[in-house]
C-alpha cells in the first residue's frame, strides 16, 4: 500500500470571481474529489491537505465588520474554524464519491495543530496573503485604520498579509498515523495547520499566523513516511522562465538544481516558490520524490511520470 | 481500561454575562480540563463531547451582520466551524494540562457528522435555542425580517431556535473507535455533530439544524461501547420538583421511573429534560449507567456514586 500526501490548491475550493458560498465550494470540491477518488480506488492511502487563504481572510473581515456585536477571534482560532468548514466539505464530498464507486475506505478530518518557533522571522515580516482583494485606496485606508499589513498581489490589487512562520512539528501526528494505518483517508493540516508555539515545558499555545499549506504538507508527508508528496496547482508543470516566450517546462529536477533555480529568482514568491521549496524539503528529508502538477494530471503523475518531479540529488 | 463519554455543558466554555472571546473560553476550559485530566490520570479512556448553542448562534448573527460582504454559510457548515474552534481550544487546553502532569495520552479532535432523518418532525418545529438573547421587540423584528423562529427562553429573553432532529448514526464512528482503542483522548461530536441526511444510495448531505449535544453524546457513547456516560451540568444532581421548597435530589433512577417522571413534566424542556432522556437512551441501549452531575463532582461520580445515576430497569 502506497501512502501519498496530496496538497490541493485554492482552485479546488473557490475560483477567482466566484462567490465564496458553501454551495460553490461544494460543487468545486465534487469535481476535485473525483480525481482524488481515482487515487483511492487505485489503492493509494491518501492524506489530503488544503489551504485556507481566502477563507480565513474572509472570516477576519467578517468578524471585523461585526465587531460591535461580537469580539473577533485571533487568527489561530479562525484557522481552526476553516479546518472545520473546509474539512467538513472535503470529507463529505470525497466519501460520497467513494460511496458511489463502492469504495469502502472511511474518510475523516482531524484538527491539526502545527508547531512553529516563536522567534521565527515570519512574525516580524507578514507575508501570507489572506482574504479578499482591495483597490489601493481601500487597502491604504484599512492599513492605517486597523494596522493590518498589505501587499500588492500579482497585479490583482491590495491584499492583507499575515505572518507565515516555518512549520516544525505536527502535534496530532500519532493520531494521523494511527488512522492512516487503519486505512482511513485523511483530511489533515488544513490551512497549513493551526499554528502553535511550544514553551520550554512542552505547553503549547496558539499564535496569530497562517502557515503556508505546502510547507505544512511537506512536513506532514515526511513525518507520516509518505512514499510520494503531490502538490496540486493550476499548471501541469513548473516552468523555467514562466510566462516568457521561451518558457520551458521542468520534468525532472534534482534538489540541487531546484535550489539553484530558486536562488536565481526563477519562481514567483507567492506562488511557485513555496511549492518548489516544499518539494525540495520533502525530497531532502525522505529521499522520496515530490511532484508538482495539476489536479487533472495527478493520476498520470503517479502512473506515467507527468508533472515536475523533484528528487534528492 | 474503562471507556467513558463525558458531555460537557455550556458553562465549561462561556458563562452567562461573559464576553464570547477566545481568551475567556480558554480560561474557562483551563479549569474544566483540570477535572477531566483527573479522569485521564485515573486511567479512563475519555471521549469529550460539547455543545455549541451560543457559539453557532453567534456565528449566524455575525454572518448576517456581514452579509453584504460575504454570503452567510448554512447552519451545517457553521456547526463544522464550531467543531473547529471549540475542538481546538479543548484539545489544546486538555493536552497542556495532561502534559503538566506528565500524562502521555495524545488528544485529538475528529470532525463528526451525525445522520438524522430528513422527515424528522424537528425540521417542522424548530426547538433548539442558539445565539444571543434579545429583548422582545428585537426578537419580533428579527422574526418578521429574517423569518427566524424564536422562543422565550427561561425568562432570559427571546432567543432564536433552529431545528433539532434526533441523531441516528455517526458517520466517523470507525475512526473514533480506532483512535480511542489506540489510547487517544478524543474530542468528538462537537455541537451535537454536523447534521447530515442519507439518501437511498448512501450519499450524505448536510442539513440546517443543531442536534442536541446530550442526545448525540448518548449515541456516540452507545456506539463506542462506553462503560459509562456522564452528562455534566450546573448542578450535582437532577431534582424532583426542582426549584420548589420541597425539591428532592434524585440519586438512583431506573429508566422506567425516569420515563414516568419525564411524562409527568418533572424536567425543564430546554434544560434537564434532554439530559434525562439521553441518559435513559444510553442505559436502555447498553444496559450500562448514565450519570448526570456537575463538573466538580465528576470524579466522585466515578468513584463513590455521586450524581443522578440512571440505570436500566
Amino acid at each position: 500500500m502506497k501512502k501519498i500526501v496530496v496538497a490541493i490548491g485554492g482552485n479546488a475550493l473557490n475560483r477567482p470571481g466566484e462567490l465564496p458560498t458553501a454551495e460553490v465550494m461544494k460543487v468545486n470540491l465534487q469535481s476535485t474529489m473525483r480525481y482524488l477518488a481515482d487515487l483511492v480506488e487505485d489503492g493509494y492511502e491518501v492524506i489530503i491537505t488544503h489551504g485556507n487563504g481566502p477563507q480565513v481572510g474572509n472570516l477576519l473581515v467578517q468578524q471585523d465588520i461585526a465587531k460591535d456585536a461580537f469580539p473577533p477571534f485571533p487568527i489561530d482560532v479562525n484557522d481552526a474554524m476553516t479546518q472545520g468548514s473546509i474539512g467538513y466539505l472535503i470529507t463529505q464530498t470525497l466519501s460520497n464519491e467513494l460511496n458511489r464507486r463502492g469504495v469502502k475506505n472511511p474518510v475523516a478530518c482531524v484538527l491539526t495543530q502545527i508547531v512553529v518557533d516563536r522567534d521565527d522571522p515570519g512574525f516580524q515580516h507578514p507575508s501570507k496573503p489572506v482574504g479578499p482583494f482591495y483597490d489601493e485606496e481601500t487597502g491604504r485606508k484599512l492599513s492605517s485604520e486597523k494596522g493590518w499589513s498589505f501587499v500588492e498581489d500579482a497585479g490583482r490589487g491590495w491584499r492583507r498579509v499575515v505572518p507565515s512562520p516555518i512549520p516544525l512539528d505536527v502535534v496530532e501526528i500519532d493520531s494521523l498515523r494511527t488512522l492512516a494505518d487503519a486505512g482511513v483517508i485523511l483530511v489533515a493540516a488544513g490551512g497549513g495547520g493551526i499554528p502553535v508555539v511550544k514553551t520550554g515545558d512542552g505547553i503549547i499555545e496558539g499564535v496569530e499566523a497562517v502557515i503556508d499549506k505546502d510547507r505544512a504538507s511537506a512536513l506532514v508527508a515526511s513525518l507520516l513516511g509518505a512514499n510520494m508528496f503531490l502538490i496540486l496547482t493550476a499548471v501541469d508543470y513548473a516552468f523555467l522562465d514562466f510566462g516568457k516566450s521561451n518558457q520551458k517546462r521542468l520534468e525532472k529536477l534534482s534538489t540541487t538544481e531546484a535550489k539553484t533555480l530558486m536562488d536565481a529568482g526563477q519562481f514567483a514568491k507567492g506562488s511557485m516558490f513555496p511549492k518548489i521549496e516544499s518539494a525540495v524539503a520533502f525530497a531532502e528529508r525522505t529521499g522520496k520524490d515530490a511532484v508538482i502538477t495539476s489536479l487533472e494530471s495527478v493520476e498520470e503523475a503517479l502512473t506515467s511520470g507527468a508533472g515536475t518531479r523533484v528528487y534528492k540529488g
